[in-house]
């Protein structure tokens, strides 16, 4: 059998995904696989069925703030460039990320911190209630953290920077730090993660909210 | 020993993947283990040491075309975010995605094909000898595959497309008829690849054809 339209394609890929993780006996509630499984679909990385880790009620809490318009902000360019748009439309959110501010690459030089520190700063102030997509920099999500302590209640945060120091211990303090004060959480334990898998938990978590078929997904 | 600056993180970095790529046996010539270890930087995934391959002289003949300021077109506006926009400044060359042009999606629907077949036609019509960089979509490599065979010769296909349905089969075509017709090829066998690590191959090549300093890499 041949498949050669995005939609078809799209079908049969989350088919070969499911029977593969039913093969080697993931089984995991609905809500929650459906963000796994477009991670599998952006990375053909079957490891994220084993370290994606979901604080209590994250996803139908996200989903609620995502039909209420909620904003993303995220840590890279290159995470914002992979949120679907359609869906941002059809919900009335909007997808924002700081990093190449001038004046957030400004502060950082004065304040000797990393752009990704001071973009989660001016993110917290100006959109405290956000999806906070965290995908590359250890450094924001620890940063995010903070402020979750300080009393910051973002509606979700993704927390899957990628990489070899730093990394890990980021993730799993940022988990902690969730659960201690009910904030939503979804995060990849371990090395893995990255701008892409950032976005296909955001694009999974829109795709769900705004309920868009596959015509409207791909009309970019 | 504490590593809280982005150079320091990086070297850091690089040097735990050298030493589990020397500890799993790996050994690359130098020019392309430049690629691998950025790719992996990127994902954290080994996978990649294995299933990277690259045409005869791909490397020295990509780094060449990039320092007399070749183009670089991917195949999504995520993989063109992710590439380094001051090694392109100082090498004096463009990175351009055609996706989201309006004609690009008008044509397609026109044609009844992809919008990634109408974005890669678009592109070797306009910039023939550019660095093509796919990330997603099988249907784009494919398609600049039959370009090859009609004759185009472009600087380097990077060939890195993800996923479960007509991937595998599109690089190992792809890789191919590049070996075929002498045309240089990074291709990422199996299911694995994305725009990430599309990304993650261009930028490994600009920052080598650039000489880039640490703190030039970050001023992004």
């Amino acid at each position: 059998m041949e498949f050669t339209r995005p939609a078809e394609i799209e079908r049969e890929s989350m088919r070969i995904i499911d029977a593969e993780l039913a093969g080697r006996g993931v089984v995991l509630p609905e809500e929650m696989k459906t963000v796994v499984r477009r991670v599998i679909h952006t990375t053909a990385d079957f490891d994220y069925a084993e370290n994606l880790r979901f604080t209590k009620d994250a996803v139908p809490r996200a989903l609620a703030a995502l039909r209420g318009g909620a904003t993303i902000v995220t840590d890279t360019n290159m995470a914002l460039a992979g949120v679907s748009k359609p869906a941002l439309r059809k919900l009335g959110g909007e997808a924002l990320c700081h990093m190449a501010e001038p004046s957030v690459a400004e502060e950082a030089k004065a304040r000797g911190v990393t752009r990704a520190v001071v973009s989660m700063d001016h993110a917290a102030e100006r959109t405290p209630d956000a999806v906070f997509a965290v995908g590359n920099a250890p450094t924001a999500l620890l940063r995010l953290a903070e402020h979750i302590e300080d009393g910051l209640r973002p509606a979700l945060v993704v927390g899957v920077p990628v990489g070899f120091v730093n990394v890990v211990e980021s993730k799993e303090r940022a988990l902690a730090i969730c659960e201690r004060h009910g904030v939503p959480a979804i995060v990849a334990l371990g090395r893995k993660g990255g701008s892409n898998v950032a976005a296909a938990i955001v694009n999974a978590l829109l795709y769900a909210a705004a309920e868009l078929t596959e015509p409207e997904k791909r009309n970019g």
